[in-house]
């Protein structure tokens, strides 16, 4: 197993200790508030008796999952609460490995960088299919790539870094190639509820046997640090992957799935209204911004990343250096996502000062 | 990947499902209050800014390790905080079968099966290498069954089922055959707290590369639920288990860690000592009924679980369901823990009624 420190960490070290203010546009930490029932049920976890502080279930608190089995429409047996949607997406990942057809994942480019990492810890061999320059799939490329060796194809939707939403329609294409090469699909959902195209659609709406899809409360809670994610699989499927989360884990941390559940319960449509609109509102000031440097990006369609390019000065790791520097704003270059952006800057927009970063980025750029 | 349902979990449910009024002494969940300070920093938590709710460092939050560190002596550089012991357990196991050394695991038996299940899906094999009737290693037979395939040795001290606590000369001993195979000794040392004979020392004070330490907080706090362990790796392998941990979830729950590290901080031996001082009490209250009972038992030298043996009652699961029906004592039968004990009980002492459940056995066995 190889696999470098996430280049995440080194942009954030480096901005930490420039001189100047920076301001930080480099992870996908919320900066909002999470719900206040969340809170206020951690607080009466903390007086709970010993026995509430003893493990969960393995495969999660019975009331969490079938909240998220109401939400998803789905048998709550086939979800697994999981120490946040990566451990899902290993979970998933490793299951379509397991199954003895075929070591390969096919992974859009760009891509977000914890796949093939995950791909090449479990033992198996990722192929990057270049996406469409608006972030949309390529689904003939995805066929013509998809062979007998192919287990696994992973999506996000809505997708970091692009900021695409795949229509339904598109995705149910790609399992369409999956039933041909019988491969796995993961459509990792963790941006559902940014979804600011109105577009979105889950896969599990397609009601396929190879399907899985994860998600979590990371994003739509503002709580990364809780680890709370799922995932929902196939019938056939679910049950290897609790196997595997029980021996990986044994169970996820029962606080916070304590505080989830109850969050999941008490908090209004609004909340996440709110968000939303908060994120529209940033895309907005940002992407006026860059028009006014004069720079290429996609808009995002969903999840809370912007993609820029600016003429002359490529997305290189030593370019997101000199920004940082010299702009005083930090991204992430597009090396870190593959190849297909790799002179592109992803910005995340989990800072309420996205709209003075953007001027900066004018100030520099433009004419 | 094949594994069955752990068969606690069949037990505790058939207990559950009895009519009568049944002693529960299946699973390892403390029945004793976490430290105060846990508490009351769960309760701070609930009011911090948003920006403590996010993803802590993937390795641990650094006060914590560094706490750790200190209490073991070690670099903190070493210390990577996991979801619990389990998956420190996960991490080391995978670690020694990365290397490319071997793909046999040498097991002892009486085993933790938690132990097995990992080594398989880690696509290992597991040997049982018997221990002594009084649960202390055999040397000479480990010796025998380590060849160049064996990739790891796994100890746990003090030891679940057994009570055994291991003289650190012969761990030594056992770390000699894995210098001389070229194996990894992973030493799981979550009962370091309740030693009850005195005599435990941990593997680390061997200062050796091979060996790989685990621990948490689940047991020594009474809080298996927070899923709040870690692993001290020899420098040549923490990389690669800090690779794996963030492939695999990203990072631990940080409500839990924030709390134990205040835990760590604010508690003072005597919380520890009580507890000790209390399973001392239920120990000696259920083996002097033992004794009345005529059955044969090991005395727990840590840890807080008692083997027993009924003459003409061999542990079996058929045995055990009838104890929970007749008696009104759930146990543990011993064919869960590897095939040398598999005519034995596990009582686990986690409950405020260990000594009734003693008189209902020596009821029902003595003469």
């Amino acid at each position: 197993m190889e696999y470098e420190e996430p280049k995440f960490f080194h942009v954030m070290q480096y901005a930490a200790a420039a001189d100047g203010d920076v301001i930080d546009m480099v992870s996908g930490n919320p900066d909002w508030e999470p719900p206040a029932a969340l809170r206020e049920a951690l607080r009466d976890y903390a007086d709970l008796t010993p026995d509430a502080f003893q493990y969960p279930p393995s495969e999660g608190l019975r009331e969490l999952r079938e909240s998220i089995a109401a939400r998803r429409e789905v048998d709550p047996d086939r979800v697994v609460v999981t120490n946040g949607t990566g451990e899902a997406n290993y979970l998933a990942m490793a299951r379509a490995f397991d199954r003895g057809a075929g070591d390969e994942a096919l992974l859009t480019d760009p891509v977000y960088p914890y796949y093939p990492g995950k791909v090449s810890m479990l033992g198996g061999e990722a192929t990057l299919v270049p996406t469409e320059r608006d972030g949309s799939l390529d689904v003939a490329a995805l066929d013509a790539a998809a062979s007998e060796a192919t287990a696994l194809i992973a999506l996000n939707t809505p997708n970091n870094p692009t900021g695409a939403v795949y229509d339904i329609e598109t995705v149910r294409a790609v399992v369409s190639i999956a039933d041909r090469v019988d491969a796995v699909v993961l459509v990792d959902e963790v941006y559902d509820h940014f979804d600011l195209s109105g577009r979105f659609e889950s896969a599990l709406t397609l009601d396929s046997d190879r399907v899985i899809v994860t998600s979590g409360f990371s994003k739509s809670m503002a709580i990364t640090g809780f680890r709370v994610g799922y995932g929902v699989f196939p019938d056939d499927h679910v049950d290897a992957a609790k196997t595997r989360h029980m021996l990986v884990n044994v169970a996820g941390a029962r606080p916070s799935q304590y505080a989830v559940t109850h969050a999941l319960a008490e908090t209004n449509p609004g909340y996440y209204a709110e968000a939303r609109e908060m994120l529209a509102d940033r895309v907005d000031a940002f992407t006026d911004a860059l028009d006014a440097a004069g720079a290429e990006y996609t808009r995002p369609e969903g999840a809370f990343y912007v993609l820029a390019r600016f003429d002359g000065f490529p997305g290189t790791m030593a370019n997101v250096k000199r920004l940082i520097d010299e702009v005083g704003v930090a991204g992430m270059p597009g090396e870190a996502f593959g190849t297909a952006r790799d002179d592109w800057i992803r910005f995340a927009l989990v800072t309420p000062r996205a709209a003075e970063a953007a001027e900066r980025l004018a100030d520099r750029f433009g004419c």
